[in-house]
């Protein structure tokens, strides 16, 4: 019998397909002929040496002899490992002196408002080829640090109310420049999802007194039935009502509502758990195209009480098709928590799982 | 500069990212190698002949010698012209005396639900080859017909709260199976974008004590500069806050706020019509993938004042990727008006333009 289960951060109930689920295995992407990536590419904007082909960076980490750290790196030249730059073909812009206030909420006709935002690139690595799930922890914290660090200086803007921070993984899930990187938006406005998720935790928090996150992760632990990793600092595991095949969500154990009024030290914690984590997604699924984005508080919230940051990892599995776009819901041909078993063991195990 | 619109039925924000914005013709769909279809397939269990492959129907079209309209058909001997089965593999099910009253809205960590419903594939032809686009009017007031017959009759199960609609053309746009056809699934439940625009309709009823839609197509029909095509009883147009390129709305002229109270006869309107544009979206785009869907009111409603069904056709012609994922919300990347434009004007018009 098909099972209708309620996401309790948004209160969208996802139809798992019970009757047209399919084992985890099946799951893997497809391999077509993949070419082998160089480390660098002669006309792609993100790589060292056509650092004029983009906007000046806004933050950049800088590495002595970067470029020295692999062989066959043509350029040695260069002394960058992380930058942030603006969009070169921004969604949204910064204008001088625009009054942004959003308008009401009254429902006009034809309400429109400037596009006032901000739109930037990290550039994760100079390495054409290098991906997040083969950069080593120390690569992958500047990364994270990067989110905190933007974040914290875009929230001195206060037109803006929200910095969207996502990743596209592959060009099947709407990466259109090879080299690996992160987008962010800073937006005027809350967007729909985190207003639920905001509107939900905080009625949760008036009935019951604590963080519905909070909550949550302290049951997922008592079943251990859908945690597929964990450290003492940050807990990965694929919700009750996953979306997706293998939806999953990192959640820092301690309770801090936003990356702004997280104490640094984090990153080094949430790093070796995701490389993990990524490392997995990619052996067991054939290295799926994937989605992640960050789900944080509004901007200078100081600690709320009630809402819990943490990161969404989205496999691109399957197609967002008519029933998806028609309901704004989800219907999952996985069930999660053999999904959850499936990433959690082992390589070695799996091939076990594939004879049976 | 970019600019934020809002759609007045969802009240979420839609960024027209003028600066990353493309020309209409650039969207054509890339035609790969099409192989073309024959009339039948063996092997598809939608093809006449194979009627023992699939459910039982529970609706069927019966034309005599269906089978001898075209001659290139090798069987003669079926007479039906659209058949609507159960579909084999259900996103939910109805279970005999299963009592199915939907949980409270109250936040509760782990909230299931028996998946309670129906899930419906409406054959639209017997022919494997012939798309919606393809129908003859007669055909396609059939298939529309059928919406309605469907709808009606499962109206009559008072767990169920809506009928969802919705259609994917080609493999790109989560069409999994190639024989024309459309789906229906049957819910307990408000789907939660629906709930959003029966909400903001009613808001705006109390407020001008008028019906939204109504006020919107009469606006659009004083400005024109969105509509694509119209006639006495519809209008199709690019909806000022499109959420995607060429998304398109097909609305009835008169209130009617569900196919359940629309007097018989509105598909004989409806069909030349969406007939006209699926044509004219194959022929400019170049046969792209879409979604369609229809917005209706709730089961066993009388007519509402607020709410005003209508048709929603999407293009899938860009990614759904992170921003949309993480925000419930869409970036779209060409202009509404210039869409509009472009698919408004006769097709030997069209070369003018490429040439410019």
């Amino acid at each position: 019998m098909p099972m209708l289960r309620q996401d309790p951060l948004t209160g969208e109930w996802v139809i798992i397909a019970t009757e047209r689920a399919r084992r985890p295995e099946t799951f893997a992407h497809k391999k077509e002929e993949r070419k082998t990536l160089p480390p660098r590419v002669d006309n792609c904007p993100f790589c060292p040496g056509n650092e004029h082909l983009t906007p000046p960076e806004v933050l950049i980490y800088r590495q002595r002899n970067a470029g020295k750290a692999e062989k066959e790196f043509p350029q040695d030249n260069f002394d960058w490992s992380l930058r942030v730059i603006p969009n070169k073909f921004p969604a949204l812009e910064r204008e001088q002196g625009a009054s942004v206030a959003m308008p009401s909420s009254r429902c006009e006709l034809f309400q429109s408002h400037p596009g006032y935002g901000v739109h930037e690139v990290i550039i994760e690595t100079p390495r054409h080829n290098r991906h997040m799930a083969d950069l080593d922890e120390n690569e992958l914290e500047m990364v994270l640090r990067s989110f905190q660090e933007r974040t914290v200086s875009l929230a001195q803007d206060e037109q803006l109310r929200y910095v969207q921070i996502f990743r596209n993984h592959r060009r099947e899930a709407g990466a259109s420049i090879e080299h690996p990187h992160c987008q962010l938006l800073a937006l005027p406005y809350i967007p729909p999802l985190l207003e639920k998720e905001y509107t939900r935790s905080h009625d949760f928090y008036l009935e019951e007194g604590r963080c519905l996150l909070c909550s949550l992760i302290e049951k997922e632990e008592e079943s251990g039935e859908r945690i597929i990793l964990q450290n003492d600092s940050f807990i990965a595991y694929i919700p009750f009502a996953a979306s997706l095949p293998f939806t999953t969500w990192v959640v820092p154990r301690e309770h801090y509502s936003s990356l702004e009024v997280s104490p640094k030290g984090w990153e080094k914690k949430l790093a070796p758990l995701l490389k993990e984590f990524l490392r997995r997604l990619s052996d067991k699924l054939e290295d799926p195209p994937y989605n992640f984005f960050l789900h944080t508080a509004p901007l200078r919230t100081s600690m709320l009480p009630y809402y819990h940051w943490h990161l969404e990892i989205i496999p691109k599995l399957t197609i967002v098709a008519g029933w998806e776009m028609a309901t704004g819901t989800f219907i999952n041909v996985s069930n999660p928590e053999e999904a959850a078993n499936f990433l959690k063991m082992p390589e070695r195990e799996k091939a076990g799982i594939l004879k049976q």
